[in-house]
């Protein structure tokens, strides 16, 4: 894998706080010429699962050997491991918590070192705060091109994490809200595959929240103004959405509603 | 104009979704050195004259050469096209809505060009998302050195943006409110070289929600901790400010108010 | 001091409006090469302390030769000053109202420049924006070598800045809340140091908003899920958490009633 040293960041820690600012500080104290990307910091806060899905959907857009580092880690300065992971492509960084389980676990190569060499770690290391301390100084010791291999010990066994899954019953799939975005769409945990399965795209419904949307579209404005609609967004997820306006609002509110909420998808209809 | 490869991303993304990180790895697969600058991600959603007037009170303070890149894109997907626009200092690309009208209305030489060329774009282009598959692709090669015109065919008719400008009547100019920002002032459409067309500073009164100010002061500190003022901001605009203190809660809080309200100056006061 | 072309920005500017784009700009106009880092723009408008405190706790985490540019300046435009700070290791850049007193009071050698010389700033000075026209412009020309003694003249006066320091009052310890983190943490005044000097950790109680807590822990994990807590935080200060939980929650909320609260360690407790 050719070096870069661009290294991504994804955590929960906000932008208010000193955090972010001293991740960025540890990891140019070692490589000056690191080129640090924020790719969001306004994960909720311990959400495992958020942050393992907003990885999974945007690592590939960036180069080969782009270090991304993601740090959601509530079990900070417990028992959880500090690890590496290598796949064709990429590194990850961060805690054994699942973050990375959806990368893993679609993918052929993925090698994984659970990090235990202090000498790519800041000197002292706080019980509380790995981001700084242990993940941003590891990827620029990787950004510099240390092998990771130096870095620990390879490891078989990352924490797993358990994403719902859509279900099929009959002509009937079944999935979920995984996220709400800024503009109130209302996005499924169902893949374009996932439809195809059960169906063309022709003669199908979707139930969500009590309402019955008919067909899948291909973009906002195929719909009029204010009209609830169905289609595959730009990660090949069916979302929920309104053209100019805010689907989330027309099921009661904010994201932390409506994570969760059930969308079925009802083929073969005339 | 000089090559360089800063490029500035302007959007109503926010910070929470994935939109903007894979905007920034789709500029980096392209052009591994280009140097991404965020310029807000926080515009209201779909507003396209509050970006167009971050982006014309903004690019000018950038290098010559810079590459700003701004969706705001409700249309996105539908028959609105995506657009580069070269002036002589800086080129610009977005969706042809109106957003880069006030800098195309006020530039001698604006060349625009109707981006239709599929090799500047990513291999797979959706239906929703063309910040990632279009805008961003297109300004990391621009910022390679490809000539911009060998990626579509020159138009000469974009689509314009009518935005409110103050209006004179006898002694009395009356313009409006367009913005409210982090300190809670609130900054009209009302430019130094209108005032001066209707007298000079002195003898001057503001009339704003039913309140009256008397003078144009130069900075904030010229008045007295929580007293209304008047003065001409950082980008030569009237605004209505508090020494210390928030003027939109004096009329009344939060920008969703306050856009648009009247505010009127009156001459020849003694 | 080896020249960086890092130049870091902390300001109270949040990240709607133009003013940090601006300055990105104004930085970059001037050295195209200079790496730009935010530690944070999320800064309570005009809270000087608070500044001070995340600079203060920041900027030791960046290489030698980092350019810190802080600008929360409740008195731009007035008669204070602009000022350049050399320390051994580290420029500071910004307005002379003790956002850098932290700072320049537990460092051996800090010189201290009243910037003067408008050489070294843009072209036009507004009375409301220096941290666009006076310190990005200097910043960037110190990135370029420029020698910072050029820019205007010492001085030894600088603004100073009255923080609250834990008071010891016999086997009692009295410091306060200085912020609530983005986790709910209640982060203190008090130092490990400030501890030691008491007694050992052993034995010691936490008096905080009515509620008495046993012990300081290590790290989040070391306590029941939902069981409030003391512990040391990342930056060395004493913070009030919960474990996978909220600790301002618990003391009626939001950051705005809980700065200043008092917490009170009381030793010897068997």
């Amino acid at each position: 894998m050719k070096k870069t040293s661009i290294i991504t960041l994804t955590t929960d820690f906000g932008l208010t706080d000193p955090y972010v600012g001293m991740m960025k500080g540890a990891i140019l104290s070692i490589n000056p010429e690191a080129r640090i990307i924020d790719i969001s910091h306004m994960v909720k806060v311990g959400d495992i699962s958020h942050a393992a899905g907003l990885i999974k959907e945007t690592f590939k857009f960036f180069p080969k050997g782009t270090i991304h580092v993601v740090v959601v880690d509530p079990g900070v300065g417990g028992d959880r491991r500090p690890i590496l992971i290598k796949t064709e492509n990429y590194f990850f960084i961060g805690p054994d918590n699942g973050l990375f389980w959806p990368i893993v676990s679609s993918t052929k190569h993925a090698e994984i070192i659970h990090l235990t060499e202090k000498s790519y770690f800041l000197p002292h290391i706080s019980r509380t705060f790995h981001g700084r301390d242990i993940f941003s100084p590891v990827a620029a010791h990787l950004s510099l091109g240390i092998d990771p291999f130096k870095m620990g010990r390879a490891i078989t066994d990352p924490v797993k994490l358990d994403l719902p899954v859509p279900q099929q019953n009959g002509g009937i799939l079944s999935g979920q809200v995984i996220r709400v975005d800024n503009f109130g769409n209302m996005i499924t945990n169902i893949r374009t595959q996932d439809i195809d399965q059960i169906s063309g795209k022709s003669g199908i419904g979707i139930r969500v929240g009590g309402l019955e949307i008919n067909g899948i579209h291909e973009t906002y404005t195929d719909e009029k103004e204010g009209e609830l609609m169905a289609l595959i967004g730009s990660s090949e997820y069916l979302e929920i959405a309104i053209n100019l306006g805010r689907a989330c609002d027309r099921f009661g509110g904010g994201s932390e509603n409506l994570i969760g909420m059930e969308v079925e998808i009802i083929s073969g209809l005339k």
